[in-house]
């Protein structure tokens, strides 16, 4: 085949792509290019944006470290995130609504006590978070494992201040108990941008966008026989929530931090000074194997 | 905005986008967003299918470097770059057809005298190139600049291994004699396979595809008051010219490179062995603010 023209060339690639040994390989390269040719043919690039726009995604790969993934970063600021969630987590009434991980969680947070601070010594208004995990039905599930990230009080999550804090710190696994319950004590986090000092800042700039999220706790949560339950909890209130950057917020996962005086603390603490009280009861959506 | 779903998170998008200050990015950023949430709501990808995507995209932009760029390379293999060009470049009757610049050219080529060996040493059959540079109506354009630059017979270029041979070789730049004609010696290209050790060569495995281009001379051709014509010279009869990778081939473009017994060559030299002669009339396309 030859002598394609912008109306032949993509019948051509597709034919090139017929031989593609891996069913599903074939099916996500023909929609790919038919995609992609329709979006080209639509915006009818210069030669000067065609450059323009393999340099964006050269820098975005090349921004790319052990700290940080520019790439993801894009999907995010674009919706694609959220979409690919959506389509994969259609949930039962009673099962919790998800978000995406994002790109601050770590897999070798400690596992700590019910009822600890996991604060890490970082300076900020106390927090105390409780809840519980259950089916959705509302069956408890004891034992279930319960990672849980966040921000401070800047918006900087203990990663992204290593060299200084020199440890994890707002972060950490609990074992949910017999109720399928769990408590601990942080310290309240805040809005924050996304990292905006690369290609996809850039981006949001030229869109008119800012690059901020509301405040929110991070949850994790797994148990045998269940999907995995990836999802956060945002601060009622926070200005960002109808202009979350990255498409996450869902009304059902909008709780009130609520700010509460001195006093005897819902954990049975003596607490000395103002403190914050957020609590989310999770439900988590039986695996499609599972028989539970 | 608030709630998304897999229907609704593309409009919530769109609506962000829509205070871009600068119309034409307005425009592209909403066509991607378009194109690219189509793109996922067909093919529907698992959350492990979408890392395996942001991964691919990482590692073809770490792949990239003052040698080798390979989201262009990608760009090619997908069709997309010959898809933008034909986008760029309508043509008027008599004027020869584009391709794109591929990963090869390079600025610094030395000027030459017309008919001068630039074969820079490298061992390969001999080949005497001919030819003129005119108007799309035959007028002649003297002194027009012609870059050449193509492989050797093993299908690599000079920069490919400059470790080894240390200066550039089989490229050069000429300009046209007082009938727009130019000649010069070197040796005869092969068919070569595009860089397929890094994501992209993966992909085409995947998709059940060769990494051959046909052989051809590349010729960058540039005269006042008409577009710079890219494109090259491909050798009738490869077994390549039906499936090029990149998509590159057109009939207008493929010359035979006739072998030739020992004697008189085209030029005058006396040749003592056999070698061949290729032939191609190039026709410039006025530029669009030109009277000529």
């Amino acid at each position: 085949m030859r002598n394609f023209n912008e109306n032949t060339i993509t019948d051509a690639v597709l034919e090139r792509i017929a031989n593609a040994a891996d069913p599903r390989i074939k099916q996500v390269s023909e929609a790919l290019v038919r995609h992609l040719h329709a979006f080209v043919r639509e915006v009818r690039p210069t030669q000067k944006e065609w450059e323009q726009g393999i340099d964006f995604l050269t820098r975005t790969g090349q921004m790319c470290d052990d700290k940080r993934q520019e790439f993801i970063l894009l999907s995010d600021t674009l919706g694609v995130s959220m979409l690919v969630d959506a389509i994969n987590h259609p949930l039962p009434d009673g099962a919790t609504e998800t978000t995406v991980l994002g790109p601050f969680f770590v897999q070798a947070a400690l596992e700590k006590q019910l009822g600890e601070d996991i604060s890490g010594g970082m300076k900020g208004d106390p927090l105390i978070v409780t809840g519980t995990v259950a089916t959705p039905d509302g069956r408890p599930i004891p034992g279930a494992t319960i990672d849980v990230w966040h921000s401070n009080n800047d918006g900087y999550y203990d990663v992204q201040q290593l060299d200084d804090i020199g440890h994890l710190a707002m972060r950490a696994r609990f074992l949910a108990d017999d109720n399928g319950g769990f408590s601990f004590w942080s310290i309240k986090p805040a809005a924050y941008p996304v990292p905006h000092d690369g290609p996809v800042g850039q981006m949001l700039e030229a869109q008119g966008r800012h690059p901020w999220r509301p405040a929110h706790v991070h949850f994790m949560i797994a148990a045998p026989g269940y999907e995995t339950l990836v999802t956060y909890v945002f601060e009622d209130g926070d200005k960002y929530l109808d202009s979350d950057v990255v498409f996450g917020v869902k009304d059902s996962l909008i709780r009130e931090y609520k700010p509460r005086e001195p006093g005897l603390a819902p954990d049975g603490w003596q607490m000395n000074v103002p403190y914050y009280y957020l609590n989310y009861d999770f439900g988590l959506k039986p695996a499609a194997n599972s028989a539970t």
